[in-house]
């Protein structure tokens, strides 16, 4: 049906290709832009075109970025002594939300995943260990996610960075805010008990 | 944070004015646009305003096309005498999928909603009825939805309809394909027991 109005269903596939948008949702997606001023789409095209245009990777801590290096990279008022390592930008974009870190970043575009070809020479570690050789840097927050390839990852960065003599530590794992201890998986459980802490 | 990456904070906010959309997904979809190929999001960008350009409202039965009258109503194998009345584009593009219509479509593009302030004049009603009046139609299918407004539409447009000596038909109600009558609301299922058929 939808072959007779071929720019509806150009959109419609073109919007599918999204992760987690399924044919249903983006013909849903392209009515609302159908529906909506001339304007209001085209701010959308724009935006989208916008993105590409500016967007660029810093060349220190690989964040995306309109300027290089990064706003967070150039920051005097950011602590240059702590960095925090991520697999991906919106990890960094999650931890500067919390606001509980001030010093800099690196992020590796990925985790370590043997199966799917991901090794150390696919992630930014190479230039991490040069960034730490420079000396002026004493800790590292390995900020990897806590999945099986987030804590490879850590662990491998680890055993790379501690021979430095830098101090390597990792976010605490434990009961998430607002839990009733009841409905939380055991593993989590067993890590919030092993890393209790002093009140 | 993302202040300081203004075109992909814009971009987020484009996004997240679609329905359904927050900013946690729109951030996600923004991370997909910036990691996939620049040709690819050229190509979403240029089918946004592609759909804008091409895409109108058929000036018979209303439903979303690049050519006026629409495929729709100028294909001469479609039955020119037994109409469906839906209320969006895309009921009749559920309906066309389901292949069960081979007549012509009206789009209301609406229902009947005092509430809203949508009344008979908000809807494309008269010209529906204008259309009846040629005389070449014998029946029409009120597709509405099964909703209040929906019924309420259908209603109104029965009532207008039938004293032009038209046949005037609804989809039926009743349990849906592969449901178990366990499961089914009571309403559906008195419905479905009162409408039951001969096998």
């Amino acid at each position: 049906m939808l072959d007779s109005i071929p720019s509806f269903s150009r959109l419609v596939a073109e919007l599918a290709k999204f992760p987690g948008i399924g044919n249903k949702t983006a013909a849903r997606l392209a009515f609302h832009i159908l529906r909506s001023q001339e304007s209001e789409a085209l701010a959308l095209a724009d935006a989208i075109c916008d993105l590409k245009k500016k967007i660029r990777f810093c060349s220190i801590c690989h964040h995306i970025t309109e300027s290089d290096p990064c706003p967070l990279c150039t920051d005097p008022a950011r602590d240059e002594q702590v960095v925090c390592v991520v697999e991906e930008p919106q990890d960094l974009i999650s931890i500067e939300r919390s606001r509980s870190f001030h010093g800099r970043y690196h992020v590796l575009h990925g985790a370590l995943s043997p199966l799917d070809g991901v090794g150390p020479d696919e992630l930014h570690m190479h230039d991490l260990v040069e960034r730490l050789k420079e000396g002026r840097i004493n800790e590292v927050i390995l900020a990897t996610n806590f999945s099986v390839e987030g804590e490879a990852t850590a662990l491998y960065l680890a055993r790379l960075i501690k021979p430095l003599g830098i101090r390597v530590t990792r976010p605490a794992h434990g009961i998430p805010m607002g839990s009733d201890i009841e409905y939380v998986d055991e593993a989590t459980v067993h890590r919030a008990v092993s890393g209790r802490q002093e009140l």
